[in-house]
């Protein structure tokens, strides 16, 4: 694969990347994604138009999002012979996405019986209007042939588990479906200009045959009118629409671009991350977020995980608050699931999903890995016991809310969420009176190899983060919004807060200044990464439930770490280094949210090496496709937005040195020694900044007044 | 094999049942066992002379009982051939088994060659003298032979983990061992009378070669002098030893024979039970306890277990009050290795052992099964999470004192002990402040299938009588020894003990009388063991960890319904009778636990044909040799002496119907059907009853004054 300065590019058709290239070459909008497949490929080459927040069941069978029919399908055949890379003859190839435009364009030269035939084509979601999708296809030949074109909305889709709509009426250029569970109207469209699809014709030696295609998508609601809407767009030029396409697009990058100095291979990492962001992010919605593998297809359920607020949240907070506010506002309007949650389980309050799909409810079940030696589903505990997830979506909605100084949303039901949280976590929590304070019992941290543990340090931390946000938010709504505090105080019971707030234990240093990962965590094997692969029996062993590092000090991803990095203001240096270098050696980086951890960590402790050495993991992981593919016998590939949203974080928080307490936003970096520059730009506060680092100066501009914020750098005042 | 009145006879050899006929054929005097196997067997027939309480530890393997050298090794050769059962050509063969007096005797005819030459050998381990075993053996043959008879103290023995001991020194008639891990002495004498060991000599047709073989065995402080114990035993005949020996056993059935009227079967079972719990039970120490196989060898590492307290002591504690109370005492003299184990776990007070060896150390290990999948050692919760032992070792002292009226264990430790576990039951505990409550998370029930369970019903009901116990013992002291009392008041912080008492949440029934196991198992599969055994893979899997039954209702052995054994004075008949036909169909009886709890409580609830078949199941555990002899690939063959005790529970509490109360003894007794009569003897109080139940009336008769006690029959006074 060549890497230019805004795309990447398969010089040859190679058939064992046809997975890898589907997520290397996605394109999407925030409302679809469409692999990076090619437009004679079907379903087992796992193509998808895969629908943000559109989600079915089939049966028994997992929920997960829904997959529409695909737009792009052409079928071309020229003197008999299938155009069709998978069994023609191919003289030339090339397979190409534009990251600055979200454009995929591919050429093909096919060999039939000494024709050679070119097939072209460009291919975009809008950026601009979320529901259509184009495709401009152009055949052309050196010798005459005889041609046939198709192309229709092909429902033969890709689908884990089970089908997830049935065809209610079928038109030319119409398709009325229905899902299975929920019976949601799905409607699509298609408007093809330029061609007789179907018929065969013949085709002169220079001649082209062209033609555009424009597919509109709805569902639910949406659907209502979307004949109007869908004709108004086909009426407009492929020229017109990419244009304005673009013109989204550049808008994008001026908002959050990152420019390194020095170093290509990095600058095209960071700004492929970014791509993908903002790609996947929902542009006009508050009723999904992003899921763990972006709009990449089907795997994970297309469930939204604390990967959003962890590890995206931040990027979309500093550079696209519009945005950020949605994802926050998802977990409010999801609510309810979180609180149907928290009963099934016998708890109060709010314990939101592990895997969050359009209710909040938690598209998880019990068993979510299968034993490779038996076949048999797994008891996993990531449902009930990974209960961190409810503080890390009060994380989420708490930082925007710091970092854009937008509160609003406290009073729509971000203070009541904060609340119901915290509840949860005092119904979770367990009172030791010998020891004099609240433990929180039977958890599962983010190193999913360690199930059922006690006080896991980044939980509690995180749960003690909620309790000083609620009383945070409390307290600046009392100052705000008298009303809304004095009808809050009457319906909800607050006094518990102070007293679990002040006993709820977390973990601290030892002697050594190692934070034990949980209880009993030293009492744990001490063994080696290397150790444990050579006592594999079987390719793609699951590590954890009762499997390999379950009873060692082995850990799937940064959990102590990831600790360190939340709370960077927080540890002393000399606690961060010391754990970094005792949990380093243990850790498997079997999750992409891992890497970026170590890295943000490092960098700040004077670890450039090994923080560029995470970094390149990081923003690599979906160019490069080195990430499991398969846990247990499950199907894990796609892209990683968790860690694109990570690259951000460590080139901003890590090397940028960003960091912000108090009001006081902070730039303190340190760059890799061979960066001469990093560029890039921050929202504070609402007041737009442009941040240069460079020969170890710190230039900060804007093009708004700065005078009501507070900005220092190394952490001494910056004037303007 | 055949069942005599008081004798179980194999008369044929298989070579197939060598194992179980070890076990089956077991004698043993409390201070060690030897197996039912033949003179000429060796290591690979599981010989073995197994001691109670001693214990070693061969490098990282388990740590174990000890097998002592064996002291009946005879090799016989015959014109040449050896007379040998498993190499040798058998014309005629038996083996017996005399349960009234514990002797073996075997009795073979070999052909060799068309000679026929006839082995008997008869032995004991003499009841009387407690390091001393006796063996006689005699040649005979019709036929002119050439004969050699050689025996010896053969050190190639059969041990599950390792060598356990070194020769240090080795004479003619004189072994001096050493253990492994303690360098703890074992001396071994032996004394052969009437043959010249090794030389082959004529023996005419007609004649005998007969010898007899004492033998003496003593370990650790013992080994002191023991030359001229030895000598003075070795001086007296064999009559003479057997005679005493006998006299021995004649007035232990005096203290303890239950009589069945009109059930042979049902009768032989029976004894063969009490045989076994009085062969093997400690006689003359309260250093050590009854291991959960017995005498029978190193399984479960020759440890014991909570089955003591809660299956053997009640037939002890009404039958031989002295050997119940050195049984308690054991506990007692082991709170320092509950107390090590309690804060090795990071608890206070005393954590007794799930596999008690001399010091109360926890012999069992976080890795206790093979995963028969991998081979890899399972993470099992025996030892971390079996919390109910510090219970059981409660109940079991409690009883013994309310049952024999004897409290002064109490002043020697007791109340101690009393104290130590419900403190640790306290450090152990979680409060729930939405509750108000204190709760018992991460434990494991008898139901080891379901491991880490909250609030199982048995062990907080348990952990409710220890402190109901404490209270007790407290109250009794305080009135009888006012100042030790005042003492120990002093020394200990009783403070918590009441509002823990209060708060402890026991699981009560609910709407349809069902006390659910633990939380959460209801919502567990409901499935039936015939789809469990029909998704087994391989044989020998183990159901629990993360096995075929961990996430179903299936369980290994009763569990509620044992709590409505052990506390059935304080269930309603339709809690019994609805708990016992819920759980019923979902017990795999996995454990030989279980039947006798199922018998038990059926006998109470008018289900005397399921309590029957269940009485039975548990008195012939042994005689048939019909139990799991693998868990994984462990090894688990031997006796069940919890079944044994379980036998008579279910003959005297199920069908006689004894329960007590407030220091009332009630018989309210329902026998099977075809049962014509029941007679049993109890000592209730210090005062020995014998009591017979026919024709639907009770008899009962004391050559003791009956003042100071109160009976009732069907809870009516009852006037001697």
């Amino acid at each position: 694969m060549e890497i230019g300065t805004w795309e990447i590019k398969e010089t040859s058709f190679l058939r064992d990347k046809v997975e890898q290239n589907g997520s290397r070459f996605l394109i999407g909008n925030g409302f679809m994604g469409y692999r990076g497949t090619l437009e004679e490929f079907g379903k087992k080459q796992l193509v998808a138009l895969n629908m943000a927040g559109l989600f079915d069941k089939n049966g028994d069978s997992w929920r997960e999002s829904v997959n529409a029919p695909n737009p792009f399908y052409v079928k071309t055949v020229a003197n008999g012979v299938e155009l069709n890379v998978l069994t023609a003859d191919i003289l030339d190839h090339e397979q190409t996405l534009n990251i600055r435009h979200g454009i995929h364009t591919r050429k093909t030269v096919f060999n039939v019986n000494g024709a050679k035939i070119t097939v072209k084509s460009e291919r975009f979601l809008s950026m601009q209007r979320e529901n259509l999708a184009a495709l401009k296809y152009t055949v052309s030949t050196d010798t005459d042939i005889t041609l046939s074109v198709d192309t229709y909305l092909d429902t033969d889709i890709w689908n884990i588990h089970g089908d997830h709509f049935t065809v209610k009426s079928q038109k030319d250029n119409f398709l009325e479906l229905e899902t299975i569970e929920r019976k949601l109207p799905i409607f699509v469209y298609q408007h093809i200009s330029g061609l007789e699809s179907g018929s065969a014709k013949t085709v002169k030696a220079g001649e082209d045959v062209s033609f555009t295609k424009l597919c509109g998508i709805y569902w639910g609601e949406k659907t209502v009118n979307s004949d109007k809407d869908f004709s108004a767009n086909s009426e407009l030029s492929f020229d017109t629409l990419i244009s304005e396409h673009k013109a989204v697009w550049e808008e994008v990058w001026d908002n959050c671009d990152v420019k390194i100095g020095g170093d290509d291979e990095a600058q095209f990492a960071m700004r492929y991350s970014l791509y993908h962001l903002n790609s996947i992010v929902p542009r006009n919605t508050d009723k999904c977020s992003i899921p763990a593998r972006g709009l990449s297809g089907q795997v994970y359920k297309g469930a939204a995980f604390w990967d959003t607020e962890m590890f995206m949240m931040p990027f979309f907070s500093f550079t696209a608050p519009n945005l950020c506010k949605n994802l926050a506002a998802y977990r409010i309007n999801t609510i309810a699931g979180a609180k149907r949650k928290a009963k099934e389980f016998g708890y109060e309050g709010a314990f939101y999903a592990w895997e969050s799909h359009e209710t909040g409810d938690d598209a998880c079940t019990l068993f979510n890995v299968n034993d490779i030696f038996t076949g048999r589903p797994l008891r996993t505990y990531f449902k009930d016991c990974q209960i961190h997830v409810s503080a890390d979506v009060v994380y989420g909605l708490w930082e925007y809310c710091v970092v854009s100084g937008d509160y609003s949303l406290l009073l729509s039901g971000g203070l009541e969420m904060m609340y119901e949280c915290l509840y949860f976590f005092y119904s979770y929590s367990v009172y030791k009176p010998l020891k004099n304070r609240f433990e929180l019992h039977n958890t599962v941290g983010p190193d999913e190899y360690h199930e059922r543990v006690n006080n896991n340090a980044f939980t509690n931390r995180m749960v003690r983060y909620v309790a000083d946000a609620f009383e945070s938010a409390l307290k600046y709504v009392k100052e705000n919004s008298s009303k809304y505090y004095d009808e809050f105080c009457k319906t909800h019971d607050i006094s518990f807060a102070e007293n679990f707030k002040e006993r709820l234990y977390v973990p601290g240093p030892n002697q050594d200044k190692i934070i034990e990962q949980f209880d009993g965590y030293y009492k744990l094997e001490d063994t080696t990464l290397e150790t444990l692969r050579n006592r594999e029996i079987k390719k793609n062993e699951y590590w954890g439930a009762h499997g390999l590092a379950s009873t060692t000090r082995i850990l799937k991803q940064a959990d102590v770490v990831m600790l360190l990095n939340v709370f960077r203001s927080e540890y002393e240096q000399s606690v961060k280094k010391a754990n970094w270098e005792f949990y380093e050696p243990y850790t498997e980086h079997g999750s992409s949210l891992s890497a970026c951890a170590y890295g943000i960590v490092a960098a700040g402790i004077g670890k450039q090496d090994w923080a560029y050495k995470y970094f390149m993991k990081t923003a690599t992981v979906d160019l490069t496709g080195d990430t499991k593919q398969y846990l247990g016998d499950m199907y894990i590939g796609g892209t990683h937005p968790a860690a694109n949203g990570g690259s951000w974080n460590t080139a901003v928080f890590g090397f940028g040195g960003v960091s912000y307490n108090n009001g006081v936003l902070d730039i303190s970096p340190s760059l890799p020694k061979h960066w001469n520059k990093l560029e890039f730009k921050l929202i504070w506060q609402g007041i737009r900044l442009n941040i240069v680092i460079e020969d170890n100066k710190v230039k900060i501009t804007s093009a708004q007044p700065t005078d009501n914020i507070k900005v220092t750098v190394n952490k001494k005042e910056y004037k303007f």
